[in-house]
C-alpha cells in the first residue's frame, strides 16, 4: 500500500465525492430542501464530519485553508454568478448597489467596531485587552455579506427581480472594499501612528482597487473573445478559453492587490455576448453545465468545510462579547439599509418600499469569506475570540435567518419574481421604450443610463463586434436566435415523441427587424410552459411577417423556394386539421 | 505586486493556456498538420519553450515531474481511450493484444537488455561499468509502447481498425507489465542473489496487477453507474460521477500497485452503457466534450514538456550506447512482431497479413511514459546516459516513425479504416450470425468468444440492468436509441434550415424489436453523410414495419393515433413531392 504517493489528488476526489453524495441525498427526500436550505444541511453534514474526525483522531480537524478557499473555491461561484447575472435589472439599480456595497459596509465597519469597543470597556466582561484598532479590524472582516451564502439563500426564495440583484450585487461589489479595508488594517496595526490623510488615501484606493479590476476583467474578457474566433477547427477546446481566461483574470487581479470577484465578473459579463456567438452550440452547453456543476460543488465544498472547520479547540468562548457582536451586526445593518433607502428614494421614481428594505437588512448574510479572513488575522493574543464571534456569526446568520427567511417573505407577500418569462409584446415595447428615452435624453441633453446605453450599444456594433466576433457582418439579433433556438427545442421534443411532422418555416424575420436588439433578458429563465407559448406567439407572427414582409424589402429578393413554402404552409395547415 | 501567492494556479493556467493557443496556431494553417504530426510540433513548441527557459535562466529548465505525469495528466488521457474504444474489435481481438502486450514486451525487455549488455563489453565505448541488471533495467522501460504516442499517431493515419486495435491495445495493456516490471527490478537491485523462484513469482504478480486493475476498475464502475441512478433531481452534477469514478478508480489501483491504466479502463468501458443510459442528454454531451478536451489539453501539455526537458544538462551523451539502443529497439520489435505474429496466424483464420506486421513493428512509439519511468530509476552514476538515450529514442520513435508512418501506410496501401460506418443491412447480419454462433457454440460444446459474450448479455439483462439502470424495465434496443438519435439530429438540422414540416412519424419499432441488440459500434464514427444515409433508410424500414407490425404483435394495442399518422404519413408523401 502506497497512500502517500496518491494521497493529495485521492483526498480532493474523496472530498468533492462527499459533497456530490451529499447533493444527491438531500434531493432523494424532497421535502427536505423546501424547509430547510440546502446551505444549513451541508454545514451540519460538515459538522458531523468534523465531529467523526476530532473523535477519531482526538484533535482538532484541519480548518480551510484561506488560501484554498480564495484561489480554487471561490472563483467558479463568482464566475458562475457573473456569467448568468442578469445584466438589465443590474445596471438599472448600479447606483444603489453601489451605495450599498460602498457605504453601507464603511457605515457597518465603523458601528460594529466602535460598538463592541464600548462593550470591551465594561469591566465585567474582562475584555479591557481589546483595542479599538483590533475591534475595528474585527468590524471590518464581519461587515460584509457574503456572496456565496446570499446566493444559496436567495435562489431559493424567489423574491423579485430587483431584490435579489441589490442584496447580490452589494455582496459581490463590496468584494473591493473588503481588500482595500483588509489591507489597510493591516497596515495601520503596523504604522506607529494613523494620520488623517493616510485614512483618505486609504479611500481614494477603493476606487482604484475597483476600477482596476473592472479593467482587468474586461481585458482578458475581450481578449477571450478575440481567441474564440479562431477555434473553428478545434471546437472540443474552445470552452476551456472561457475557464482559462476567466481565472486568469481573477488572479491577475489577486496578484495586483485588486479585487479579483469584481474582476471575474467583470470578464464574464465581458465576454458572454461575443464568445457565445463564436463557439458551437455544443461547446455552449459544456460551458453552461461545467460552470454550473463546478460553482454548485464549490459551494457545497464551501458549507461542508465551513462546518467542519466550527468542531475544535481553537475558539474563545467570551458570550458576551459574541452575543454583542450578533446583535450590533443585526442593528447596524438594519440601520445601515434604513438610512442609505431613504437617500436613494429621494432620487428614484420606483421606490424601495419597506417590506422590501427590511428583507434586504434580514438577508445579510454571512459567510466563509469572513471566515477565511479571520485566519488571515496578524496573530495576537485574543486571535481565538474573533474566531469564536465569526463562526457564531455566520452559523447564526446561516440558520436563523436563512431558515426564516422563506416564511418572512411569505408572511410579508413580498412582491415574487415573476414567474412568467415577459411576452414577445412586452420585450418589444421594452425596447421601444429604450430606444425612444436614448433619443429623449440626447435632445434634452441628459446624459442618463438610456443614453449611455445607446451610445455602448452603437460602439459595440461599430468596432467591438467587428473585432471579436468570428462573423461580424450578419449580426444576428437576438429575437432571430432566440426564435431559432426554441426551433430547435422544439423540433427535438417533436423527434423525442416522434412527431416530426408539422410547424411554421424559414426565420426570414432576419431582414424584416433592422434594429439592433440585444437584450440579454430573453436568454435567461427559460420556463417551458412560457416559452412554448412564446414560440407559438412567435411562429404565427413570423408567418404573417414573410407573408407580407418580401414586398416591402428592398435586401432580399423574393427565394426562389416561396412558391414550395407557400404549397407547404397550406398543407401543414390542412394537416393540422385533420 | 503578491506573485507568491497566486504563483501555482497561475502558472498551471498559464501552461495550459500555451498548450491551447499552441493548438490553436496549428489548426490556422491546414496544411501543416497533414504533414507533420501534431506531437512531432508539439515537442518543437516545447524546444523552443524549453531553450527560451535555458536562455534566459542560464540554468536547466524544469523537468517534467513523473508525479504530475502519472497522477495529473495520463489518466484523462487513458480515460478518454477506454471510454471511447470501440469495444467489439478489441474483445475479438483480445488473445493477439495480450499476447503482444505481455509475451511481446518481456522479449523486447531480454533482447534489448542482453544486447545492451553486450555492447557494453566493447572496451572502446568505455562502458563496461553498466552492469547486467542496469542493462535490463533499462530494457525494461525503453521497451514498453506507449498509448499517448500511439494515439497521437494513429488517430491522424487512419489505418483499419483491426490494425489500430493491436497496437493501441498493446500500449494500453503492457501497463501492467510496466508496472510490475519496474517494481520487480526495483526489488532485484536490493537482492543480493537473484533466484529462479523469484522470477517465477514475478511473473504470476503480473497476473495479479493486471486482473486486480480490471477488478477494481470495474468495481467502481458499476458504483457510478448506481450512482446516476439517483441523480434525477440534480442534473447538473451528473458528469461529475463520471469523472470523479474514473479517477478513484486509478489512484485506488495506483495505491495498491495495481495497474492504473487497466483500471481505469475497465471502469470507462463498464460503465459506460449504464451512465449513459441513466444521464441526461446535456449531462452526456458536456461528459464526451470534457472527456476529449480534457484528453486533448494534456496530450498537448505532455508533449510541450517533453520537448522543455529534454533541453538542459542532465544528458551524457555516449553516442554508441545511444545508437545501439535504437537500432535494437528498431529490431528487437520487429522480430518479435515477427515471431509472435507467426504463431497467431496459426490459429486464425483472419491472419495478420506481413504488411499489417510491418505497421505494427512500425507503430511501437515511445513516449512520455518510459521518459517518466527513467526519472524514477534509482540513482546511480550512470543515470544521466539513460536519461540520454530515453530522449533519443522518443524523439527518433516521435519525429522519424512518425512522420515517415503515413507516407509509408500509403506506399503499401494498407488497408485503410471504412470511411462509410457499416449499413443497417450489415449490423442486422452481424448481429444474427453473433447469435447464430453462440448457438452452434452452445451445441457443440466449445466456449468460444460467442458463448461467453452470450452469457454476459444475458447476465446484464436479467440482473446488472436490474440493479444499474434507472428504468430497467423498458430497456431500449440500440437500434431504437439510433434511430431517436438521428431523429433528434435530423429535427435540429430541419430547425436550422427553418424548414421543421417533413419527415417520418414514431418510432414504434421499439414493440416489434425483441431483441436485445446492444451493439456499441453503432455509437461510434458518426459520420453525417452515412447517418444521413442511414436514417432514410431506417425511416423507409421502419415506415414498412409499422404499416405490417402491428397485427402480429399481441402487445400492443393498435395506436389511437393510427389513422391521424397514416393521413399524415400520405400528406407528407404527397408534399414531397411538390
Amino acid at each position: 500500500l502506497d497512500y502517500q504517493h496518491v494521497q493529495v489528488p485521492f483526498e480532493i476526489t474523496l472530498w468533492i465525492m462527499l459533497a456530490s453524495l451529499a447533493k444527491i441525498g438531500f434531493h432523494l427526500y424532497n421535502k427536505l430542501p423546501s424547509v430547510v436550505p440546502e446551505s444549513c444541511l451541508l454545514i451540519f453534514v460538515g459538522l458531523i464530519m468534523g465531529g467523526i474526525i476530532y473523535g477519531l483522531n482526538d484533535r482538532s480537524p484541519p480548518v480551510m485553508d484561506s488560501d484554498i478557499f480564495f484561489l480554487y473555491l471561490l472563483p467558479p461561484i463568482v464566475l458562475d454568478a457573473g456569467y448568468f447575472m442578469p445584466s438589465r435589472p443590474f445596471f438599472e439599480n448600479i447606483g444603489t448597489i453601489l451605495l450599498y456595497a460602498v457605504v453601507g459596509t464603511i457605515w457597518n465597519v465603523f458601528g460594529i467596531g466602535f460598538s463592541l469597543y464600548g462593550i470591551c470597556q465594561v469591566k465585567v466582561f474582562r475584555l479591557q485587552d481589546v483595542s479599538l484598532l483590533h475591534n475595528l479590524l474585527f468590524g471590518s472582516l464581519i461587515a460584509a455579506v457574503d456572496p456565496v451564502a446570499v446566493l444559496a439563500v436567495f435562489e431559493e426564495i424567489h423574491v423579485n427581480e430587483k431584490l435579489h440583484i441589490l442584496v447580490f450585487g452589494e455582496s459581490l461589489l463590496n468584494d473591493a472594499v473588503t481588500v482595500v479595508r483588509t489591507n489597510l488594517a493591516l497596515t495601520f496595526c503596523e504604522m506607529p501612528t494613523i494620520k488623517s490623510v493616510d485614512v483618505f488615501a486609504g479611500v481614494g484606493k477603493f476606487f482604484v482597487v475597483g476600477l482596476g479590476g473592472v479593467l482587468v476583467g474586461l481585458s482578458f474578457g475581450f481578449t477571450a473573445a478575440f481567441t474564440t474566433r479562431f477555434t473553428k477547427d478545434i471546437r472540443v477546446i474552445e470552452p476551456l478559453f472561457v475557464f482559462l481566461y476567466s481565472y486568469l483574470s481573477y488572479l491577475t487581479a489577486e496578484m495586483f492587490h485588486l479585487s479579483g470577484i469584481v474582476a471575474i465578473i467583470s470578464c464574464a459579463m465581458g465576454m458572454k455576448r461575443y464568445v457565445e456567438a463564436n463557439i458551437s452550440l455544443k461547446s455552449h452547453t459544456t460551458v453552461k453545465y461545467f460552470m454550473k456543476m463546478w460553482s454548485s460543488v464549490s459551494d457545497t465544498l464551501i458549507f461542508i468545510f465551513l462546518g467542519v472547520s466550527t468542531i475544535g479547540e481553537n475558539h474563545e468562548w467570551n458570550w458576551p462579547y459574541i452575543c454583542f457582536t450578533v446583535i450590533f451586526c443585526l442593528i447596524w445593518r438594519a440601520l445601515g439599509v434604513l438610512v442609505l433607502t431613504f437617500f436613494v428614494n429621494k432620487f428614484h421614481v420606483n421606490t424601495i418600499t419597506s417590506k422590501d428594505q427590511f428583507i434586504i437588512a434580514y438577508g445579510g448574510l454571512r459567510g466563509a469569506i469572513c471566515f477565511s479572513l479571520v485566519f488571515l488575522l496578524p496573530d495576537f493574543h485574543r486571535k481565538k475570540l474573533f474566531i469564536a464571534a465569526t463562526t457564531v456569526v455566520i452559523l447564526f446568520t446561516v440558520f436563523v435567518q436563512g431558515m426564516t427567511i422563506r416564511p418572512l417573505v411569505d408572511l410579508l407577500a413580498v412582491k415574487r419574481k415573476r414567474e412568467s418569462a415577459p411576452t414577445v409584446g412586452e420585450q418589444i415595447h421594452i425596447r421601444f421604450l429604450d430606444h425612444l428615452l436614448a433619443g429623449i435624453e440626447d435632445i434634452s441633453g441628459h446624459w442618463g443610463q438610456y443614453y449611455w446605453k445607446d451610445k455602448l450599444e452603437y460602439f459595440n456594433s461599430k468596432y467591438l463586434q467587428k473585432i471579436l466576433l468570428r462573423e461580424y457582418d450578419q449580426p444576428k439579433s437576438s429575437i432571430v436566435l432566440l426564435y431559432e433556438k426554441l426551433e430547435r427545442k422544439h423540433a427535438i421534443e417533436l423527434a423525442e415523441a416522434g412527431q416530426l411532422g408539422h410547424g411554421p418555416a424559414q426565420p426570414s424575420l432576419l431582414n424584416n427587424d433592422r434594429t439592433v436588439i440585444t437584450d440579454q433578458k430573453l436568454e435567461d429563465t427559460p420556463n417551458p410552459d412560457v416559452l412554448d407559448n412564446m414560440q407559438e406567439i412567435l411562429a404565427r407572427n413570423l408567418y404573417r411577417i414573410r407573408r407580407t414582409g418580401p414586398a416591402y424589402n428592398r435586401h432580399t429578393l423574393p427565394g426562389e423556394s416561396e412558391p414550395g413554402e407557400q404549397a407547404k404552409e397550406i398543407l401543414i395547415l390542412r394537416h393540422k386539421k385533420l
